[in-house]
């Protein structure tokens, strides 16, 4: 038995790759994939295992390549128009394109050139060439020719090939099987009551889909629950029975954490604890002979620690080399600090605005499944780095196609729901556009439009002298750029309260004197700006308000955090609350618009932007069915310069 | 019943799908994909009906995001490293990663910072801020946020976040199922004895294979037989089971081309006869309110027509956009004469060879299977072009990854059987490095080269007057050139007979005394120069020689000419006499060698190919047991400059 704590070892990523690599090699792992006969018709995706090489010609015989007759070309030699030559059967042989052609004829002379005499006389006017007209043997594919090499993955038009040639089997690859056992005594399926401790069991789902993706046989096993004999028994059997085992949670040091115990006490633990965020504390054991990996439990952790290792290891059993990982080159939208001595992966959202490709973190949290969802790509930032400058280029990996990249719209600045409808109304009549938002309020909207990173932004910013809404602030810190500011909706402003209203909240006075928690929008908000006005106007210090410095960066956080009790109440939009099934107290209405530079208002994504806000009745009733939404100068320009 | 022969007509193809477009319109096909409900579990890579919203919120609980204790930070205000705060149970509670935050706590202390007194007691050090460490109800997903939206395909990350968010169904596009019908008393399926007039079915399994491609549900009928009743039956049910019908064959005017006929019978004949080529006889029809594709029989007018109607049907019955076609622009390396009045279509190769992406026609002929294999795109020749000069730029559309396309050597000269053996082993080695080989002769090698149209070229070219093989003619042709000459082998040349030498034939002079048929090979290949000495030699006049102007590119097509009996000989290497099981009757040695310009020696792929033929005994033997090679100086350098 091997020490259990290699853990603390936190070797760089290259050092475990290489000690791991080894360790697969000294196992015959590489290049291990066996080989299976399959027939043809079965091999669509499938990598061959050996060249494959025409068993017969194609064409297998003379044949007609046109309808018309067969001859001697010989006796046409002196046809001319003035001097048709008449030939009679058993000379001549109408023939359909494909007929054989009969051994005494050597060329063919299409139906329009034959003028029939009788049915067994025919009169021709050119002389012919010899095998004229005729698909010879072996045209198309001789036999003992390459059809396809070695490694190669069968397209449609291989197969066809293949049976042209007489072939009707072929020696394929047997990929590897891998299997993922989800760990954790608080794990339900899918569609179970999940109690609070409970989680639902979707991490095997996303692990086994990727492997498949990368060419594996990939099966999904039923959750083990934090039992050490248990997951003993469990990844002995399963390393009887797959190429690769790997385990879900359990990898770290905590009290129920068995995971590396078991690998070592099994098998040999070959690394465990690598410096990368996310995804640290992975194992890698051999366990008879099969590799084991142990990844951390949490999905995005999970996810991206598999990139790492598995992919790799998929084609290293295949005997292929991986495939070049698409890089494109961004810069980012924002600063991003990176603790030293780890490589860091980032997920990131990608948009092209003007020239430059912007790239922004989609989210954070090892657990944040969305981040992934919405990532474009995903940026590597080194352990030697403390992180990224606002402007900085760097080079990321796509998990998206560039295509889809470069036509996504990017919103950057206020929340509101209408832009979740607006991404998916889009998405629908026009898939290939897509709607990257990054919520940073009003004014980090405006400043994203300064610095040409977004292709429009939300914003409803009072100015509390004029009660005009956004054009003063528009005014002064984008005179420089040309835009027009359309409108999108107004709507509710209010207090967000428990269902029922419980604790009996009327208003901010109430608030602060009951010392009911709130809960806050970040600097920089239109609705922060809204509190930070009536806080002001109802002469209410900010220190009264238990939660103020509490931040939030959407309407439905506000919402969430209010729904699921951590805070009495919160600022924000009726449709918020309506979408939680809260109660709402309405404080003002407030107008919100978008700002489009005009640089891109002919852009056919923005185009189509605004044909859904003007014109699009269905549009409009989903706005309203959100509650407390007024559109009545729903695309107006409301200001431009 | 209409008119039958609307194929007189000949439309362009603009004309053709603005007509078939609204006739699919007026039956109501576009957006016609009904959806249907599935598990998330079986949802992969389907495209969704309807945006999917979170359920539930994830997490659904306040969980903790770390192992430790979970506490009321109130406690721990005053808290510090001289002034540490002890707590009691039940003001405190372990807590694992994952673990619920019962309602009194509302921060997580990591376990390296507590400091137990004893079971029952605890020590801190530091203060804690509200909801550390803590991962909030809907901290990844808001119930009722967007997952995915509307036609988006299901990704394994996507089925997660359903799952996690608790969705456990969703409503997904049902594609069209479409048939493919193979028509013809000629076919016989794969396996099945074929004999002279049989033809091999097996353009259903391309059509099917790329329709699936596209996302509908294909599957293939047995061959209907040329029986206009037969016929009628098979599309009369067909349409009662189909979202689309396909027919393959008899879309032409010949005695047994009943498609545009029977159409007609059932429905009503839309288009017949396009401007293109190949493709001319499509056949568009709606019957019973299904449409039904006559295609033509040949497989690569099949595939190119299919290309150009199906795909965007498939895509409008679901409702999505076509994807955009992958474009590059690339040079023709050689003059390609067009028809006008037709779009053409030409399978083309490609190979990035220094700067410039060259295109080169893959093969002639409808029926050419091989020349869709090697196809890397598809070059279009609109109907108002005579052609395309050497040099000229083009467009064209890939079939095959950019990547690949342009990790291609690029081989332009004489034929060997060696380079087979060398494209298979060197995408054994390095699946992503392939062989694009065009044959054109030593001659056409060198001018290759002189116009950087190849990575290397093969050569057997004898100077008659120094005995020397290729140098001179380097000299000559390639003075501007820095280059490497490489032997690649000696190899036997001679006179490739039928079996057993049924003809007695001994040598040219029997040839042309018995007047034997002669297969030639073209102008500026070494074989042809090889000719051309022998018959001066021996005071042949080449009048003498039956077959003389009969020419063909490869030593296997003058082997599978003189195998299928329509030639009685012809001059070739002996590997090719061995690998059709033919008599060789040996002439001379000659030397085999390969240039490479200087600037590609370092090409990583070019040192593969060196590596190979310097280094490998395995593929030495497999040259070896082609038949008639010696390699004395495989990959010496036979000469430079």
């Amino acid at each position: 038995m091997r020490e259990q704590n290699v853990y603390l070892k936190n070797q760089t990523l290259v050092e475990a790759k290489a000690t791991w690599l080894k360790a697969l090699e000294n196992i015959g792992f590489n290049g291990k994939a066996a080989s299976e006969t399959i027939p043809v018709d079965n091999a669509l995706g499938k990598i061959t295992a050996s060249p494959v090489f025409a068993a017969l010609s194609s064409p297998s015989y003379n044949a007609a390549a046109m309808d018309g007759v067969a001859v001697d070309f010989s006796k046409l030699s002196h046809a001319n128009e003035a001097n048709p030559v008449r030939i009679k059967k058993p000379d001549f042989q109408p023939v359909n394109t494909g007929n054989a052609i009969p051994g005494q004829y050597n060329a063919v002379v299409m139906i329009e050139d034959v003028h029939y005499v009788n049915d067994d006389e025919i009169e021709l006017h050119q002389p012919a060439t010899p095998w004229q007209h005729i698909r010879t043997i072996g045209e198309d594919i001789v036999a003992t020719e390459l059809i396809i090499p070695e490694h190669h993955t069968v397209r449609p038009i291989d197969q066809g090939a293949m049976l042209a040639a007489g072939v009707t089997k072929l020696q394929v690859l047997v990929p590897p099987t891998a299997v993922v056992i989800p760990t954790g005594s608080e794990l339900v399926q899918p569609g179970q009551a999940a109690n609070p401790g409970n989680i639902i069991e979707f991490n095997s789902r996303i692990l086994s889909g990727y492997l498949r993706e990368w060419g594996a046989t990939a099966t999904r096993a039923l959750p083990v629950k934090d039992d050490k004999q248990c997951l003993l028994e469990a990844i002995r059997q399963a390393v009887k029975e797959n190429d690769i085992v790997i385990t879900n949670a359990g990898a770290s040091a905590g009290t129920k954490d068995f995971t590396s115990t078991v690998f070592g006490e099994l098998g040999e633990v070959i690394v465990h604890g690598v410096a990368i965020k996310p995804g640290k504390p992975v194992v890698l054991a051999i366990i008879d002979n099969t590799p084991v990996i142990g990844l951390p439990g949490y999905p995005v952790s999970a996810l991206l620690t598999m990139r790492l290792f598995l992919q790799e290891m998929i084609y290293n059993f295949m005997g292929l080399p991986l495939p070049e990982p698409q890089k494109v080159k961004a810069m980012m939208s924002r600063p991003l600090h990176s603790p030293m001595g780890v490589d860091q992966y980032v997920r990131v959202t990608l948009g092209k605005v003007g020239q430059n490709l912007m790239a922004t973190p989609s989210g954070k949290g090892a657990g944040a499944v969305m981040s992934m969802v919405r990532a474009d790509a995903i940026l590597t930032i080194p352990s030697g780095s403390e992180g990224l400058g606002s402007g900085e280029e760097v080079e990321v990996e796509l998990v998206r196609p560039q295509a889809e990249v470069e036509s996504t719209l990017v919103v950057i600045g206020s929340h509101d729901n209408i832009l979740d409808l607006l991404a998916n109304q889009l998405h629908r009549n026009r898939p290939i556009v897509r709607i990257s938002s990054a919520h940073v309020g009003s004014m980090g909207g405006i400043m994203a439009i300064r610095r040409n990173e977004a292709h429009f932004a939300g914003t409803h910013l009072l100015d509390e002298e004029t009660g005009e809404y956004n054009v003063s602030f528009i005014q002064r810190y984008l005179s420089g750029t040309k835009l027009q500011l359309i409108n999108l909706c107004y709507r509710q402003q209010g207090l967000i309260v428990q269902k029922g209203n419980p604790k009996e909240i009327k208003n901010f006075i109430d608030i602060a004197e009951q010392k009911h928690t709130f809960i806050n929008r970040q600097g920089g908000a239109g609705t922060r700006l809204l509190t930070d006005k009536i806080l002001k106007d109802n002469q209410i210090a900010t220190s009264e308000i238990l939660g103020y410095e509490h931040e939030e960066y959407t309407h439905m956080s506000v919402a969430a955090a209010v729904a699921n009790g951590s805070v009495d109440c919160g600022l924000g939009i009726r449709a918020a609350a309506q979408a939680l099934n809260l109660d709402f107290l309405p404080i003002a209405e407030e107008r919100y618009d978008i700002i489009i530079p005009t640089e891109y208002i002919n852009d056919s994504k923005i185009n189509a932007v605004l044909e859904l806000i003007r014109t699009n009745k269905g549009f409009h009733e989903k706005i309203i069915g959100l509650g407390g939404y007024d559109l009545r100068d729903c695309g107006e320009i409301m200001y431009e310069q």
